[in-house]
């Protein structure tokens, strides 16, 4: 029985990277984020995919433990998204998009998926994450959603609507900005909060991301990788490390978001290091800890303790 | 008697930010890293200035227990830089540089000075970088140096030279990949950790900075200001904060290090929140501890303990 419901695109991508070229590999949100919190948790997946879909890309997923049954398959081809990362690893310019089977999606809820206490609405028409929403039978636990500069274009209202009932808003950096017209996170972030959610995850690329709650800010470093192959779905496989990390523990206090924006820190740094799904969809339960561990060590300092504080010369600090 | 040693400008910038314009501000890196570590621990600068330099900005200099008995002061002007960060509050375009009084600078130490531990070598041509380095009496116990993008071009050998002979290595994201030829900063500090130095600090600007060290490596973010007045001095000042807590403990141990860089990010923290010194020169060893503490808030998470490990399912991470 699954507790977690994500509902997005599956796709086929074609990639270029300093690495090389990669065609028509497993991608899309929906795949990012539940093979990235099948590790963690049970999630079922909504999305819509076409007649080419390739069926042991299905039985990949449900080896995984993900729940398949939500994924349409209808007549036509599976949506395509080609991209290029040569000249900005943080940034992808779209080659070509064809929506194929995904232009028609409109997501319609089994019962079993209705009730589900985490729900994550990965990047697609504002409206249709609204209606995902609605069907729900009960306000989840958590509502997390991403969303991606064409929606701020072309479907603002219905964006700023949306964002108004959930309750951890994922967003890049650039688009934060944009959607705000404010010229820095903080800004933007602290205008966003404002606006209804209870967090916004300000993702930054190879810079790692921050966390503005309303009680507290955090902020966690992108693993410093040596070689980053192929960027595609980080943002994905960090909402899916940190949703995944939540519902497995059931809980959505302070410290476990502050501890899930670091399971999705993991999951992302898995994400990039190979094309595609390639890296991970592989990971062992010690690949997982030991890249946790290498967060902590990556973070850590030692605060002076018993109320010492810094060796400030008091004649100089006024 | 001071215990560390800065050679570097002292100079009078003209700044245009989003917040405003701001003429003839006391600046240059040898100021910013001065009143930084002033806080923590007796620094002597080495400079030159002008015949036009306002005592007052020597009287604060020294009033902050600083050592100006290197301050230089010759016929002509002091140094003059114009900066605007109108379009990227990350990187300064230059609207005009005015050598004057620096164009021959040629540092040399007093015998007072040639003794001291810690040692910060500001950006300034790598030629008198090495020649401030070859009339220490004995070699410091830490020699940290900065550098940018013109030596990159014009003294690389000079630089790639100077660089062999320091402790750390103190260089902006852009110029690290540069000077390496690498596209990513990891790659990049691997590459220079080969050439000589123990460390070398990644300045990201309003991302923050990892310190790349041959035992470990450590990254802190910048802290999230809602505004951000004026960068210029920011690097400079995380230096300040860096070195002034290593030469204040006397430690330059890998946790010492670690909070070295934490210190730092405080320092730049204060130094951008207004135009040139205004708010770094009037700190109070309370603000230094707040920030100081609003940084361990900022990035703590708490890791499971007891060898628990991530809640990963055993069945979904071979």
């Amino acid at each position: 029985m699954p507790n977690m419901l994500v509902v997005g695109s599956v796709a086929y991508d074609t990639v270029d990277t300093p690495s090389g070229k990669n065609e028509n590999q497993l991608g899309g949100s929906a795949t990012y984020f539940s093979v990235a919190s099948s590790y963690l948790t049970d999630v079922a997946v909504v999305a819509v995919v076409g007649g080419d879909f390739d069926p042991g890309d299905r039985s990949m997923l449900s080896d995984r433990g993900i729940d398949t049954s939500g994924l349409a398959q209808t007549d036509g081809n599976t949506f395509r998204w080609s991209g290029s990362y040569r000249e900005d690893l943080n940034s992808a310019v779209t080659l070509e998009t064809q929506l194929n089977v995904f232009a028609d999606f409109a997501p319609e809820l089994g019962d079993s998926h209705r009730s589900l206490p985490y729900l994550f609405l990965a990047n697609i028409d504002p409206n249709l994450q609204a209606s995902v929403l609605s069907q729900m039978s009960a306000r989840p636990k958590m509502v997390a959603c991403d969303t991606m500069n064409l929606w701020i274009d072309i479907a603002r209202p219905a964006l700023v609507s949306l964002i108004a009932q959930v309750d951890v808003l994922m967003i890049n950096e650039a688009e934060a900005l944009q959607l705000t017209e404010r010229d820095g996170v903080a800004a933007a972030a602290t205008s966003l909060l404002e606006n209804g959610p209870s967090a916004v995850v300000i993702k930054r690329g190879e810079y790692g991301a921050v966390v503005f709650h309303r009680d507290f800010t955090f902020a966690v470093p992108a693993y410093p990788l040596v070689s980053v192959v192929d960027p595609t779905g980080a943002g994905d496989s960090f909402a899916g490390g940190f949703l995944g990390y939540l519902s497995s523990v059931d809980d959505t206090g302070n410290d476990a978001i502050r501890r899930a924006a670091v399971v999705g820190s993991v999951m992302a740094s898995f994400a990039v290091e190979s094309y595609g799904m390639d890296r991970l969809r592989s990971l062992s339960a010690s690949d997982i800890d030991a890249r946790f561990n290498a967060f902590v060590e990556l973070t850590r300092f030692h605060p002076l303790g018993g109320g010492q504080g810094l060796p400030v010369r008091p004649q100089f600090g006024n």
